[in-house]
């Protein structure tokens, strides 16, 4: 019972790199970036295209490793790996890549990767006060004028109203895609929902809406027969699960769960908060408000996980991160904590690209969700 | 050829908890802290004591990793374990502790850590830009006021400009010594600097200016009759060596190495640059040149380590990361580049606080010291 927007899903990734190369062709640059809080609004204001290069495979963590050190998250030696490689369509499409002061490994990484790409780094402050969040704006008309220069087209009121309006609308209909996740049984399967989420920081935007629109409408009328699928009613919680690596969510399928929510860059902080007004300033507070671990004092994070798991009608949190995803892992303490206190089931699981420890957490997943 | 300077150090540092103690009854406040970034000049002209609470032992590490993930810096987990486990007498003795957003381990433990002791964070931005600067000395003034309120005393300017100079006359005495470094032989075992270092951020500073005194005198004889160490002069660089772990120094020293020189926040980061004026802004601005790794793009401290290497006539360098330690690990690859292009020879050592890495390192840092 695959769905037919999933398989239309799969069907314009199939053509992505095609169409992507055709889009450049036409004139239309490419930016690629590393992280949830470039805001890909004005890029596409400039009539420009945001892609998302975040590696999420093991083949090209051995060529990293050349330069980078082992004991770093893979996601990081992944991205960069690719480009060391050449071996990502969409990074060879980029004509400049945006990074962020976000987690102290891509930061530093990035350092070495702009000797091999041209690179604009955003600077997001550690705090969430207002001295920050000034810089944050400053950071994002900062990025307005080099996406202007790059592409050679000016960023009007006009234009950049159309791509917030688009850009909700997007967030709009993930929302929906969530509250159809509320029912019971769920009408979708979490690897799906996750290559959606992983597919949409690669394709045109307008294709990702086309195909969440008509899964919305597929979705319902799953819902309206009844239809989905049974299970232990999972949110996974924590680093982005990027294109090339669907492990947990496979293994948690596997035996007898459903992801039914992910609080993730995969999930809920790539779309929650609407841009509430037109203005540059409305779309930086938008994106300082994403709650991700590298932030100091990160709680609404955990209010999130907290509320999702009413919402969703959770049984149980698995807890992933990357290896040596320092900010998550010690957030995690804190995390934990706060379930435990509530009562909500939690596992805690670190694991990287490889696939040797494949079985071991096929075990302990099996366990956990027999417990629960 | 014990240094009569070295053992006083030894024995001032046998007496400090007591003359600490004794200093807290008096009425004097305690500022724990946990990086070189921390103005202690702010503190002392409120008459009350800096001490550093890095933690350098291994004991303290189990403890530490039932809140903290194993795959962390042991310097973070190592401070974090002896708050809980209430072993260290200067984090029991400390009234409040300053922590700040440099690597991101710290500052996300931090958040654990200020449950069990009242604690500040300084905001230190990402980057080394003038917006950057600005909040910087934000937060020296900040800084300022917690102290005054905390001990009730004014920071006037006459007693700041006495604390100004106090701390500029250890720097200035810390550049002699490694003025007196530069011969050949070397008056002084690596060894024996560490622990200077160290020990300066747990002495009282007077005490620390008196043994530098004293040692500058001695070294200065020993120069003049030509006594002193030789072997291969070793610039070590990278992570801060805190009181407890001297692992790296012992080895390179046992095997045929002389340590002339350490580019390390127990080294050049602690005492470089002067504060040039009496203003707290002056105060800001010399904290916010140290070059460490957690910034964004820190080319200055590649041309500190060139600088060193040839003052002090270095033969080789120990590029010395904690495990986990993701700036200086990835920064250690532009580091490696930038001396190999200019024919220094590096090896790089990924190690922790444990001794079970000591036999293989001592065999890895003897091929290295023949070889060069
Ligand atoms: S987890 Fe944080 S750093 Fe990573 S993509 Fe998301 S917002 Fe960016
Ligand atoms: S998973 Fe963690 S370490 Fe890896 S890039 Fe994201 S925030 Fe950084
Ligand atoms: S290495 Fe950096 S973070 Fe650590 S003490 Fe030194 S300045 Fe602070
Ligand atoms: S050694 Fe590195 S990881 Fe450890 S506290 Fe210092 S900067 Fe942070």
């Amino acid at each position: 019972m695959q769905l037919k927007a999933v398989e239309k899903l799969m069907q314009k990734f199939a053509n992505r790199k095609e169409q992507l190369y055709k889009q450049k062709e036409e004139g239309r640059k490419v930016f690629g970036m590393f992280c949830a809080y470039v805001p890909i609004e004005i890029i596409l204001a400039a009539n420009a295209i945001p892609v998302g290069l975040c590696g999420g495979k093991n083949d090209t963590v051995p060529i990293a490793e050349e330069d980078l050190p082992r004991n770093l998250c893979p996601l990081i030696k992944s991205s960069y790996g690719f480009k060391k490689a050449k071996s990502c369509p969409y990074f060879e499409a980029s004509d400049i890549v945006i990074g962020e002061t976000t987690c102290e490994g891509k930061k530093k990484m990035f350092e070495l990767m702009e000797r091999m790409v041209p690179m604009h780094i955003m600077h997001l402050p550690h705090m969430k006060d207002e001295d920050s969040l000034k810089i944050w704006i400053k950071e994002v008309e900062k990025l307005k004028e080099l996406v202007e220069k790059e592409t050679g087209n000016e960023i009007t009121e006009e234009k950049l109203k159309e791509a917030i309006d688009k850009v909700n609308k997007l967030r709009e209909l993930f929302y929906k895609l969530y509250e159809l996740r509320k029912n019971k049984p769920v009408p979708i399967k979490g690897l799906d929902v996750l290559k959606i989420f992983q597919f949409a920081y690669l394709l045109d935007i307008d294709d990702t809406i086309e195909v969440l629109e008509d899964l919305i409408k597929e979705l319902e009328e799953r819902v309206k027969k009844g239809e989905g699928f049974e299970g232990k009613r999972i949110l996974i919680t924590g680093c982005p699960m990027v294109a090339g690596n669907t492990k947990i969510v496979e293994l948690v399928e596997e035996v007898g769960g459903v992801v039914v929510g992910e609080e993730s860059c995969t999930g809920t902080r790539f779309f929650e908060n609407f841009v509430e007004g037109y203005s540059i300033e409305d779309i930086a507070k938008r994106y300082f408000k994403i709650p991700c671990a590298c932030r100091f004092k990160n709680d609404e994070r955990i209010e999130n996980i907290k509320r999702l798991v009413k919402e969703l009608d959770v049984d149980g949190v698995v807890y992933y991160t990357l290896q040596c995803c320092h900010t998550f892992n010690v957030e995690g303490t804190k995390v934990e904590e706060a379930l435990k206190e509530e009562g909500i089931p939690i596992i805690r699981i670190e694991t990287d690209y490889s696939e040797s420890d494949r079985e071991q957490l096929k075990t302990r997943l099996e366990a956990f969700i027999e417990m629960i």
